[in-house]
């Protein structure tokens, strides 16, 4: 039996709460916020439970072996160093810390006490995000191309974090996880408009092998949208998380060099290099040259279970077998990086080489 | 009555044709095509009209007071400029030119021998386009904030172009048409998997008074999107050229820093000095600085007209009163030299300080 | 304060619980399921409520004021006659019950001992019918037309109803409100091709001033379409109930006969009789008589509160006031005798003429 | 190389002159319209054909192999008998002919003088409709247990008849075409708003094997759709014509009754008998009975070449082997026989049994 103190109850802690609450082999003993009216509602919900204000008393309680740590990213460093002094496994909100030397602290904190550092990426618990996981791996799509996320709508405005800090942590996870690659390069641009922050930003990552990455995210749509492309070599996939049902569309389509017989493209450089076909005969060279592809279209059935259940599930079971989880403290520092890396580049208006860490 | 020759009778060649010819006032006398195959369909459908295979047969003709140059971008220069030399207007396909200074060269003669050039920026026309246009000069946007497009689809690869010069003039002729100012900074990323030219780019324009404008274009997407999103101060729309009717939505919904007392804004920074509101207590922080507006939505309706048709009559009443076009070759250089810059910035993975023209 | 009992927590008492429990002046103090598994939930839930498998234990309670009858139709009859009898306002679900006699009696019961009944037809209170009927009452449509629902999705089977008692409620008591009338006539078509119940069917009711009514209501679609057309005279509106955002849009569309001059019309009547324009000349004559007026769209913003609860304040409200609710019994009743001629008509294989009851 | 002769150049002459002069072995050589206007046109685009006012010309014409009728339902009995007589293939438009009575008679006329009748139920070749047939006649729906299509949008009003009459052919060749059988029982519900003819209907056909259809046609949605289901035992599809691209999405979803055991059967017989299980227990009963299915979804790529392209081919196919037609006159036959029963319902207010014809 896993006894768990959850820190923070605003607007995700209940979420956490509920989804440990209901596993097998897991007890949510106390609740910590600072603010005393969200407590009548935790306890009436859960009636068993501690609850404080003080994120000491959860930190230094004997009886708890493992701490959620569910509150905003500038106490992260704070709050799971205590937890992992204290012996405690942490279970933390994403985005990990809000520096990749915290981050680096920690981990080397967590492995000399031997203990789980598991980063909150819920996204990569999502039924989408595995069922594409699953087609990468399986070779489906081919040597992937691009993953194009477009993430925007209006608000919610952070007090203490830009829209980079905010949305791109859950596409920067899943990247991560589905290229498994670290960027070469990444670029941001974006706008502030109203108090200063970042209200918008568009970030590229370049990774080794020609895949490309690219992050639309925006506080300031009339739309809410969450649309990723990821294209491959053999097939194509849309990702659409706000469509009910069929919410991964995979396209047998794609686009291939033909392979022209030598004197084909021979004759193409010929006709570049004369430019004999200057006036509207564009079309048929182009097809010596190009061909497309276009067939069937399927959506693979979705798992719906709740992605926080899983990841609880996976927590516990990463405590009780010692192994570490793929979204652990590692995983989490490689995605403060890529925001690290966004953020430099908007403040100096170019591209980063990004420095591996894996 | 003005005779107009139409050199290319390619993919879009058709569709000048037939605009053109059926303006009251104006007579398509020759059209000229590499490709003898074109001509027997072109004469069926125009029965008096010269077809020939030599554009000079069409520039040195007496009889012919203004040009079409419909052909791949690599030839507009020289095309365009023998048609000036020898006294006719021009209308000519978009991109204007492959470089800047060609273009310059060009608006120089043109200006010289007081000829008309109007560069076919056929979406400046465009029913929906001139309803955006309409609101931001009426200042039902209010202040604009971004402008942002993603124009993706299979294919088609150019063979002489890449993909920032095949689809994204359409966007930077509307931007320049919408917001009037010169780019101070344009950022460029990209990647090429296929024939070494880029397939899908990003490209970043910042603007004065802080206005952003993001072109997502891509030849390698398993579906088609034309959609632009611009939001601006008072109102926010949506463009979505592929919906059959409702193609703009305007959104009555916004975000502004409420305009708090000076108590609640040192309180604020009080707090986040203090650091006292890190557990679980943003929400009601937040609500102090940030309001957002959620009202109705309104489609107007916009004109289906067919946009070159309206192009072509405003062409012969620019020729017939010597009135400059809005979309004269100034215009046109203004998008070359942003996509000069876009592909600068491709090339050298940095921004590039764009050099304002007008 | 008004203390209800709830019987019945299966799919939707949880809802009625919940929302009863959240108003001032309302304390829920009695919950009966014949299911003893799901008292230990609601009970934790709602720590201070009492729990039985009897439904005479509420019924007898001298403590209680209310009862929400939330079981299948078959049982509506027995229990809200048992509440009324003990002097217990009754909150009871849609359909009010499985015979317009039961109906009646149990409203005849409720007026002899003053006590109210009200029929949970939550749609109306939905934030998108209560928009509508705002539309219709103040002549934005016009004199009505019709309204046509499509009802669909893929389950849930009902053990023992069909799909017409099941789905057609909802929309059976939104015509009732937004019309006001009776139907003249109700036809009724379908089919069985599982159980031998009805699983999918087809409904139309003529009511007077020409206004049409339609229902498709279905379980074995493969997926889920809940759309409404309303269209008037003057306007025509689509509500989609599924789409989060502007589920209402109101089209300023509509058909009307031009006032044609007599000379104009006698000039198409001699057309017809002589029969001369049989040959392709259609479009010329049509249009004479026919103009259609296509404008903006238009998206009012909806109300997103809960609907249950503003009919829970309501409830309350209409108990505490003596005032009839317009959800009554005799509303209640009227949708019930809809859905007997629809059986009726089903079974019969023909239209059935509906007897009025307001 | 056959002769053809279009009487008729309205709306849809044109794509029919287009399609039979595209196709090699075919030539048009007479158009005939009343409409003077249209000639011009007619004559610049085919600039070989004879133009003429009088369609007893085209009839009498000894260089012509066949007619097209391309003219309102009213004249195609007097046009198609002439043809015939004369010795001449006919290709005419849909709804064949204006009572079932003038179908006989030229059926029995054609057959009589060894002629053709082919009628334009263009729909038959569109690709989507081919891939159902394909999914249907290949087993992979399963038996079907329903067609439901609902087929709106504003006007075209008909100065000649109701939308029955206008929409309705569609689907009702599609569905003689899908499931070969007559119906038993044809009743259509409607109203008229605006000239005394219906302007919108609902129309149900019952088919043996327990298979209906519905169709929802309409002149007055301000929204246009194109949207059918077909469900069968093993999977459903939605045809929607107007998505651009995913025409058919196969749904691999279902329902069937749970082989219970014979025990389970008799307890929910007694459950139901004794009424115990009234008070909200009733899922658990319901899921003795009923299982769903929900798996992929797939949308076939379908064939995008131009329907009525095929259609011609086909036509000059059938005239040249002698081989009927499936889209002959017994097949305009029954879908005028459809159209008559639906009409005598609406006007008589009650189903009708239709009288099977094959």
């Amino acid at each position: 039996m896993l006894k768990l103190g959850v820190v923070g109850y605003g607007y995700w802690g209940p979420n956490i709460v509920r989804n440990f609450s209901s596993q097998p082999g897991c007890r949510v003993v106390a609740i910590c916020d600072k603010n005393p009216r969200v407590f009548a509602q935790a306890l009436s919900r859960h009636p068993g439970v501690r609850a404080t204000s003080n994120p000491d008393e959860v930190m230094s309680a004997p009886d708890i072996d493992a701490v959620a740590v569910v509150t905003p990213v500038s106490t992260h460093y704070d709050l799971t160093k205590k937890a992992l002094e204290r012996g405690k496994h942490v279970f933390v909100e994403k985005p990990f810390t809000g520096t990749s030397a915290q981050a680096e602290e920690l981990i080397e904190l967590a492995d000399r006490k031997n203990l789980q550092i598991m980063v909150d990426h819920t996204f990569l618990f999502n039924g989408a995000v595995r069922k594409i996981k699953e087609l990468v791996d399986g070779g489906v799509l081919g040597p992937l191309y691009y993953y194009d996320s477009t993430r925007v709508n209006l608000g919610l405005f952070q007090h203490d974090v830009n829209v980079i800090w905010d949305l791109a942590p859950h596409d920067l996870a899943i990247i991560d996880y589905l290229i498994g690659l670290d960027p070469e390069l990444v670029v941001a641009t974006g706008g502030a408009h109203l108090n200063g922050m970042a209200d918008m930003a568009y970030i590229t990552l370049c990774f080794p092998n020609n895949i490309l990455a690219h992050l639309n995210v925006n506080w300031l749509s009339p739309v809410k949208m969450r649309t990723t492309l990821v294209g491959g070599e053999r097939k194509m996939l849309v990702w659409n998380d706000l469509e009910p049902s069929e919410k991964v569309k995979v396209y047998d389509k794609g686009v291939q060099i033909t392979e022209a017989h030598d004197e084909s493209r021979q004759r193409l450089k010929d006709l570049i290099e004369a430019k004999v076909f200057e006036v509207g005969s564009g079309p048929a060279i182009h097809d010596l040259l190009v061909s497309y592809r276009s067939g069937d279209m399927w959506a693979p059935r979705v798992d719906q279970t709740e992605a926080l259940q899983l990841e609880a599930r996976y927590f516990l079971d990463c405590v009780a077998s010692g192994e570490k989880p793929f979204n652990d403290g590692r995983a989490g520092l490689r995605v403060v990086k890529m925001l690290e890396a966004a953020d430099e580049s908007l403040k100096r208006r170019r591209e980063i080489v990004y420095a591996p860490s894996r």
